[in-house]
This record gives C-alpha cells, structure tokens and sequence, in this order.
C-alpha cells in the first residue's frame, strides 16, 4: 500500500532540504543516503535508519512512496527505489594508529572518495579541517561507497590533536623528488596522521610547519587530487605493514 | 563584438552535438573541451583547436559569443568563458615502457582519472579495450585535468598487442594479499602493461588468463574504483624506477 501520495508531505520536505542544504543537516544531525548499496552498506555496519522510505510495489523496507515523489526527493532522479535517514556520527577525537586529516578539501567527492580510501586500508579515522567538505553530503556518501558508515570521523581544527607522527603531503609537486622513502620509514612507527590539503590550493605553509615531517609524490605533472594522494599514501603506509 | 548571437547557429549546435553524443564525436572525429585551464593545457601540449569561443567581452581568444547561448551550449552552464573544438587524436598502437590498458571502464570520470593518473606518473600510452568510456567525452576530458592531451591514447581489443608483460590487477580483493612484491619484480623489467577492470565486474577470467601475471592490491573492503587501482599499480612501479 502507497503510504506517501502527496508532494506536500513533510517527510519528504525534509529529506529534500537534508539533501540539499548543509546547513539543515548540521542543524538537524541528519543525513540522507540513497540507493540499495549504501543502505546495504549502513545495514551491515550496523546503523538504524530513522526513517526507510521505498518505492511503492518494490517490496524493499520501509515506507512506500509514490515512485515520482520519491524520484523528486531523491537526488538520483527516476530509478531511485530506496533512501533513507541517519543520524550523524561524529567522533570525539580522531583515533590512531592510522589518521588521515583534510584540510580544505572542499569537494564532497574528493571527501566521500578520501572515506573509501581509508576503509580500503584499513585506516582508523578520518579528520576534518577548516573549509573541508561535510562528509554527510550526499555527494561525499555516495563517492565513499558506504564507508561514511565504516569509517570514524571527526572534525578538527588544531593538528596538535591529531594521532601521532603528523606527515604532510605535498600534492602539488614541482619536481619528481621521492621523499617518500623516509615517509615509509617513519610510519613503520605508529600512530600516524596523514596530512592532505587542496588539489588547487594545496596545504597552507603554516600546516606544513606544523607537521612532523613532509614529503612529496614523485610525479611529473602539477597535481594529483586529494583523493589520489591519500589513497597512495595509504597504501605506502599500509604496504610495509599488512597486519596492521 | 559579440559575433554569435542566434540560438541556431550552426556551430553551437555542432559544439552541443559533439558534447552530447559519442556517435557524434565519433563521426566527426572531433570533441570539445571547456574551460581556461583545460584550453590552457590544450595549448601548453600544442594542440590547435579547430575552433575557439569565448564569452563576450572576455577579452580571451576566440569568436565572442552572447553569454547565455554560450552557456546553453556548455555542459558548465553559466560562468562558462571559453570552449574548443579539437580533433580527435588516436594512436596507432600502444606505446611503452609504460602502459594502462583498461578493460569494460565505462564510467568516463574513472577513463579521465586514469589518463590523469598516468600523465602524473609518466606513463607512455593509455590503451582502450571493449566497452570501455569515450576518452573525448566531457566528463573523461574534464576528469583528466587536461592529460587527455598529453597521454596518447589508442583503441585496443586485442592484450597481445600490448607492450611488455601484462599484469592484470584484480580491483575486486577478496583478501588482504600483498601480491604486488611480485608484480614490482616483474615491472623491473619493461615494458609493462597494467591491466585495469571495472569496479564492478572485475576482469573477466579470459583477460586474467591471457595476461602474463595477475596481482591483488591488499584492500580490506570490497574493491577500489579503476582510478584509484591505477594510480596505486602506477605509484608502485614507478617509485621503484623514478627515473624511468
């Protein structure tokens, strides 16, 4: 039975604004994640919707809604057959051994990917700096593929407060310069905080003066993104220590 | 002066073609980037355009066009500047020391990333094989930060027709297996072809069984998307040869 007809219905009023505005989901401490797979993907981990909403006739849970109603809430459009509500979860500090910290990272894509990358190896939280994107958008959700449900995240403005050794990446790099040999040599002593900034701007001076050490990707062109340069990160630190 | 002011103009219309459909671009031969950086790096590479516009009253190259249709015409909308029409360039074969040849990648956000990922790491050609994205789409020439003109790329079915020793990465891990001690091995002896998936399928068997080794990146989750699997198979055998 079609349990939401009309356009008007404040449920999905809400669901749009979440959707849309930042500011009414850190006023509200909600978020909204759409698609069978991300629902999936907070089911596994253990997250409670507050509210399931689906298509009428689908036979999935939660409320059926009228398959253009729930289309015009949805950011997917037509097709979308499941979305639901959360409660946002921030951490209260940023936990080690493996911390990556964001700073500036505007893009939600960028963010949500930075979250994949982390779940991927295993990382134990991710942190979030001034004018970094909000990890509960729904483009950042749905670019970390779940792992806004997997991974701790936390904001965070003062580096000293993060886990461990801090070692800053350069994502612009103006020469193929390897420093990430010494880099590995220092994560093989955890905790470690990898410290990524702005694929445009990159990390301010001050942050990197801040750090404990900084080191560059040795590659041949102006930039990689946020998300590149941490995956790669990751994987360096993670590599030397697969038990980790 | 503003020299395009009619909605139907005949070169709007072939730039929302060409941006719109691959059967289109593929006809013609031709594709169109957007924006000042991309047509930046067009230049940088010595690549002419066939055709330039400009937003009026910019004062940047190009045949003036009247703000708005020049946004209709955009995939940027407003605030668009500039755009150009390029011709198309494909490689007779695939380059080494350094190949990326990517198999079913139909997301051309995860082809221009690739592109992009390679351009860092100097990477000698990308090689597109069945039911791969168009490199020329927008979405695969905008993720590509403008690599789409310095990678050469070519159309490949065929993997024996790849440089060097083929090495299958199997995005898709099903446990954390640090196979890549191997591949590095392997990769000290170029030329190298990196064989690259989709997310969601995988490679299929026969492309895994006719390659020359396979190797998993040791994740924890369930798959990296084909961007980040590169980048990390890039990183890896060029910082073992960072003079290659």
């Amino acid at each position: 039975m079609t349990q939401i007809t009309s356009p008007h219905n404040h449920k999905l009023k809400e669901i749009r604004k979440l959707r849309m505005r930042r500011r009414a989901r850190e006023r509200a401490g909600r978020f909204v994640a759409e698609g069978e797979d991300l629902l999936a993907a907070a089911d596994a981990a253990g997250w409670q919707p507050l509210e399931r909403f689906c298509v009428e006739g689908s036979g999935l849970a939660g409320l059926e809604v009228d398959a253009k109603l729930l289309a015009s809430a949805s950011g997917l459009g037509s097709g979308t057959r499941t979305l639901a509500v959360y409660e946002e979860r921030w951490a209260e500090r940023a936990a080690g051994p493996l911390c990556v910290y964001l700073h500036g990272v505007h893009d939600p894509g960028n963010v949500g990917a930075v979250m994949r990358a982390a779940a991927a190896f295993g990382a134990s939280s991710v942190a979030l700096g001034p004018a970094s994107a909000d990890p509960f958008s729904p483009k950042a959700v749905r670019a970390s593929m779940g792992a806004v449900f997997s991974v701790p995240v936390v904001r965070e403005g003062d580096l000293r407060a993060l886990p461990g050794t801090k070692i800053a990446l350069t994502t612009v790099a103006t020469a193929p310069l390897a420093g990430l040999w010494r880099f590995t040599k220092e994560a093989d002593h955890p905790p470690v905080t990898l410290v990524v900034g702005s694929e445009r701007e990159g990390l301010p001076r001050e942050v990197v003066d801040r750090a404990d050490g900084a080191v560059r990707i040795p590659i041949q062109t102006d930039s990689l993104n946020a998300a590149m340069a941490a995956t790669i990160a990751l994987y360096e630190v993670t590599r030397m220590a697969p038990a980790r």
